[in-house]
């Protein structure tokens, strides 16, 4: 380690370093505590092997580093009467940010059986990482935390996600080496270029340089400093180096860097907010230089451990049979002087306490962290001002996403005071159709302006960057701290964020559970350029499997809408918006397509999530009493179109068969009552679907989906599902559909094979069916478009 | 526009640059032609509306730059004799790159029915986003890639892959400033940390700063240029720049700055390869600033669209139906003079062709870029030498992926001076076992070197950097150039690279219908670290639907296999790893685990895929002709424990009961025969599962995949799976199963609850399993481990 780098003159006086390091010291106790002790939690008697938990979880290696930056932003907050949060990057270092939250007596407030005392000291230490105890991650049952501990990559796009429109706030971010070699957290530094320092608030990121991964060094702390400062101000901001390992020089220049940091922020704040400063500030960045596994045994068995990849977790493996390392252990741990930091009752002493802030300020106690707090309604306009009219079923064209734009940019209005309600997307929210809100708001923007420009502003609420990730990690803050949005996406691409959605759901999950965390608002998708609809991107874009996705997770939390016109999209994406704790998946397109359903007519379809559409069968014509000889299903704008297609042929052909069709809005009504909350009994998924008569289920996405949804219904073996098959390339939107088996003329194949006893004219019908396909294939070959008579469909009814 | 940087002097004459811009128009001229025409390809007649595409499709907006990198590394490549290959990050410029390979004679040469000449023409152009002809983007129909232009981010890592062991070549990559700011591509900078100028090639990123995406600026276009300079000297670069509109002025500046690059990257790699520079160098990076939809309309219905975002697909959208729209594109067209370009019969004049290479120095001939043609096999040494005997099944314990360590070492021992066998994984190749490996390769390192550090290497051949998408790159870009790899994550993490799995899937499917592309190495997964095993990590650790992710791909494509123990791995890892065009997806156990099957046993079991486990059952000793009562199956290692311990419950306490044990290693022998070419026919399946026996299966992953893999099978409604349903925490591994229902005492009482007729003795035994999960509850709640029955049980046949 090369020198600290001590500032001109200390900026702490010995008592105010005295008590920072005693706080730390305490911090540090806690951390090793919880990892080894499940007995003697003051070590009031010598260390023994039964005071040791039988099998030792956790991850030292960073824990000394975020009880630094724990220590010193109480301190930070408390002088300044800092409104703040911080989000803890490398979250696995669990140990630490309980220690922190049991000091300054958030954790006992939130869970009141362990208390601030000896009694509550020996819980903290015996829960942690233990079976029924609670998890080694930071998670949502660690108070002040938005942010999950387990996968690498979010912290700063977390961050920044909190820091928006909270222009009080200061989002400190703790960012290790390791997860700085992500990919989402390397893009999330130019998150700067879209912070706005007069209504959104600051984040300070924190480089944790430990110099260690699991195994390995880490780039960022083997680069040459020069290096590493141009690489940061690439990044747009202005680094302050902390680099040390002797706690009293270190808590000097961590305090004299804070500070500057702070002061710094306070003056891009002021000069912004009063009109001063028209340029985006060069934010500050700390750079943390202390070693992985500080104060802990610096060599184990001959090999060195502090400093090295080996502190990551348990630096100490075998403490319960190797005495040795029992003896090291107890050294470790009364290297902190525990009986200075707690007195004999096991409360922390007045000095460890002296630099903590009060009440709200604490940041185990921000309501920021506990969003569902300062969470309001959202105001959405009557969905009358923006449905369509639909006299004639089948006949005039919307493009259903552009239609909800107008119901967004209704929201972006009635929220331009509150600034609560956010759009992300990756530069798509034109082509998205949902292009109404730049009638309201602007993209925001923090680059260089040119004359050509549109739809940029400083203050801009729909957010878009070429990067997924950043959408998700920037929408995931906004939702975690109380506030409300929707993401944009091209259906493909959703996948780039399964990762993210996946411990997004488990935080949601997790945190239902909790009592005190109060629901937060959903995080809604609308998943469009989808895989039907691929004309100038082809093969690359299509993928529907997003939905499959997410519905492997936790039932309770999970949605999937597939509103297949504008209407029911209105109606779906107004409920989505009024939800909790959900995640909503919603995928519809953008091109224009038929209007089935009227404003009145989609709701009552929403609400019910599946249904009959009479008037598009013939069961009523052919006998009202016996029930159909075949159900249509569909489920997705397509397969809907396609389904009503093959509905119109039928009809028109064989009027005597007694054809129903069902449509599908809320893919959950499909699964078992039991499975999910809005899963069909099976009287009810018998009443529509039949338990015994064909049905030919045009869907989507992957057709095995319905399958694992409905494996355990009456009717699954006569259930037989068209979808997306992995058949594809730059064509036609109809070329898309043959090829896959879904069009109208295929579906009506399927039919005639699947009800008995239809006589000959169907066999004709089938063949004619099979030549209009066969036609098709030389049309679109040589005319590179659809077949007139389906270029030109419109529902006849 | 800010002015060219003008060279001192100008480094080509008058008639290179000429020729060189001659080349460029004739490539931009052929690719606007391939959005918009169908006929009169050399303008011969007038522009007519019946001459234009009914629909247009297509990216202009990147092309010209794509034009402009391509014309000048054919002079560059020609010049200096160089092997090189491009990456074309903006593959959505497929127009720029399919002109380019049709000039230089590689397009007619792979598809000999696109002559070089006007017939030839006229089909490039029609067949181009044409139903029928070839997709938009760069795909792996277009002679020279090994990059789809479909979703963005990939790029330089795939480049970095390309250039691995691979010293002679140089990999430019065109990086387009809409892709800069993805995670993945961020991240992707700091491979030149990993990149031995020794024992690989250069990559030359090109960083493309057209200014703007779908309907944005670019972040990294508005940054001021000092900051720019900042951010890609921190990423390790010497940034070059070119800067201009002015096309002579803008080629001497483009032939300047790559001739200069060039030389760098040359004395940089004579330095290393004389061992005179042990430093890492400041490789070169090209900036290139040239207008979106350069040399396109500058205007069009009174808005700006040359250098703007409104030049991204097609800049004139009516040409069919607006005369104004069709005199602007004739103007376009004829602007690029192609009566100086092509000869009366449509050939490229021999001003345009002089700039370029020959041979496989051409970009699109370049055997690199289709790797099968380079690939050796894999020397794999016998797995005798690794196997572990099993003198006792269920006895000894092995940590399976540490056996396979063994094996991989021997591999990268066998190809130490081939180079042509890397592993890839974030920061985990010694967390999952595989050190073995450190004893003949070490881990790749370009950074700063401490005493303390262990297995680096500047030669190393395993890559480990805590980037999931870096690792996938990287081994993708390595696979298509030739070589053999694998990629071992934590199972959980693997859903980071769902997307990029996507777009390999779905380029090896398309490239396995091209004849002229060989086959190339397998991507094979090993994922550890599974749901079963998170005692350090927890519940944000657990999802085990990578697998269900790679089973909605292409099937030809796909293979999933879950060995139950060390030598089944083996066998499974020998079989993927001589594979071609695939994507193997292993999933495997690193913690100390039973051995059931001898290594001959193994391989007999993995090459049927599933399979009876007489030893297991009581099929024989209760009747050896009327099948089983009841089938037990298993598929996981975790899973075929829980079976076998909960089959030889059933042994003991109800003898009489037929139990036959089927385990599945390869997860698409039970798809349907005919949508898998590994899929059971219906035979072989009622042969394993009975048509009508109860089957209790467990399974490692979201039980429902089970059910959409056999919905078809007769047994299907006698199936009952347990897997892994989201329930998890930090916890022991017992615990897990038993939280999922998973466990050997849940899976004999849903025996008893399936199969009929068993009487009381069997009652009693459901009440004695039921009372040791509450047994199970309160011992791990008191003692934090599992109870002694389960912690010591072995198996005793």
């Amino acid at each position: 380690m090369p020198d600290v780098r001590i500032p001109a003159s200390p900026v702490l006086t010995d008592t105010e370093a005295a008590a920072l390091d005693a706080h730390w010291r305490a911090a540090n106790y806690l951390a090793v505590g919880q990892i080894y002790l499940m007995a003697n939690p003051l070590l009031t008697e010598p260390l023994r092997p039964e005071h040791i938990k039988p099998r030792l979880l956790g991850h030292w290696g960073t824990s000394p580093g975020l009880n630094l930056v724990h220590t010193h932003l109480n301190r930070a907050i408390r002088d300044r009467d800092l409104d703040a949060l911080c989000v803890w990057g490398p979250g696995h270092g669990g140990p630490a940010v309980l220690a922190n939250s049991w000091l300054e007596g958030t954790y006992s407030e939130t869970y009141p059986d362990v208390t601030r005392d000896a009694d509550g000291m020996a819980r903290l230490f015996k829960q942690f990482s233990f079976p029924g105890g609670v998890p080694s991650h930071v998670a949502p049952e660690v108070p002040g935390s938005i942010h999950e501990g387990g996968e690498l990559g979010y912290s700063l796009t977390h961050a920044y996600g909190a820091a928006l429109d909270n222009p009080r706030l200061l989002v400190a971010c703790v960012i290790g080496d390791g997860e700085a070699e992500t990919g989402p957290l390397a893009a999330s530094w130019h998150s700067n270029k879209f912070l706005d320092p007069v209504r959104d608030g600051a984040v300070l990121p924190i480089l944790h340089l430990n110099g260690y991964k699991i195994g390995n060094p880490t780039v960022l702390s083997r680069l040459p400093e020069d290096e590493l400062d141009d690489l940061l101000r690439g990044y747009g901001h202005e680094p302050l180096h902390v680099t040390g390992d002797e706690p009293l020089a270190v808590h000097q220049a961590m305090a004299a860097a804070l500070d500057t940091a702070l002061d710094r922020i306070d003056t891009f704040q002021r000069q912004a907010r009063e009109g001063r400063s028209p340029e985006r500030p060069r934010w500050p960045v700390l750079v943390l230089r202390t070693p992985k596994g500080w104060t802990g045994p610096a060599v184990v068995d001959g090999l060195p451990v502090e400093n090295t990849w080996r502190s990551h977790q348990v630096p100490l493996t075998q403490v319960r049979d190797n005495p040795e390392h029992l003896r090291q252990l107890e050294q470790w741990l009364r290297s902190y002087r525990p009986e200075e930091l707690f007195d004999p009752t096991g409360r922390p002493t007045a000095q460890v306490l002296s630099c903590l802030p009060e009440g709200e300020h604490r940041l185990g106690a921000t309501p920021h962290a506990n969003g569902g707090l300062l969470l309001r309604d959202l105001p959405i306009p009557p969905l009358e001002e923006h449905a369509v009219p639909v006299d004639k079923r089948g006949n005039a064209l919307h493009e259903p996403t552009r239609v909800l734009g107008g119901l967004l940019a209704g929201i972006m209005r009635d929220t331009a005071r509150r600034r609560d309600f956010r759009v992300v997307g990756p530069d798509e929210t034109a082509s998205n159709r949902l292009d109404a809100l730049y009638e309201v708001t602007a993209k925001a923007w923090q680059g260089e302006y040119l004359d050509t420009d549109e739809n940029l502003a400083r203050d801009g609420r729909v957010m878009e960057v070429l990067s997924e990730h950043l959408c998700q990690g920037w929408l995931e803050g906004y939702l975690l701290t109380g506030r409300h949005g929707l993401f944009s996406s091209y259906e493909a691409f959703a996948h780039i964020v399964d990762s993210m959605v996946n411990q997004h759901i488990k935080w949601l999950r997790t945190a239902r559970r909790l009592p005190w965390r109060r629901p937060i608002a959903s995080l809604n998708y609308l998943l469009t350029s989808h895989v039907w609809r691929q004309d100038h991107n082809g093969f690359s874009h299509q993928d529907p499997g997003f939905v499959d996705h997410v519905l492997n997770k936790s039932p309770e939390v999970v949605r999937v809408y597939l509103p297949p016109d504008a209407n029911t999209l209105l109606a779906t994406a107004d409920h989505a918006l009024r939800s909790r704790d959900l995640v909503n998946v919603i995928v519809a397109g953008k091109q224009p397509s038929f209007d089935w359903l009227t404003l009145d007519e989609a709701r009552a379809h929403c609400a019910r999530g599946a249904g009959v559409w009479q008037w598009a069968g013939t069961e009523e014509a052919v006998d009202g009493d016996d029930g159909p000889d075949v159900v249509l299903a569909c489920a997705g704008d397509v397969p809907t179109l396609e389904v009503l297609a093959a509905a119109e042929l039928l009809r028109h052909h064989l009027p005597e068969l007694a054809v129903r069709v069902v449509n599908v809005v809320d893919m959950a009504r499909l699964m078992p009552h039991g499975e999910h909350p809005h899963g069909m009994t099976d009287f009810e998924y018998d009443a529509l679907f039949t338990p015994d008569k064909p049905v030919v289920f045009a869907y989507h996405g992957y057709p095995w989906l319905i399958h694992r949804l409905i494996y355990r219904r009456a009717g699954h073996a006569q259930t037989h599902v068209r979808g997306y098959k992995e058949e594809g390339t730059t064509t036609t939107p109809f070329d898309m559909v043959v090829r896959n088996d879904l069009d109208r003329y295929r579906l009506v194949m399927d039919v005639i094979d699947r009800v008995p006893g239809l006589g000959v004219r169907a066999v004709a019908l089938r063949q004619a069916m099979a030549d209009v396909r066969t036609r098709h294939h030389a049309w679109i070959r040589e005319h590179g478009t659809d077949l007139p008579e389906v270029a030109d469909w419109t529902w006849t009814g």
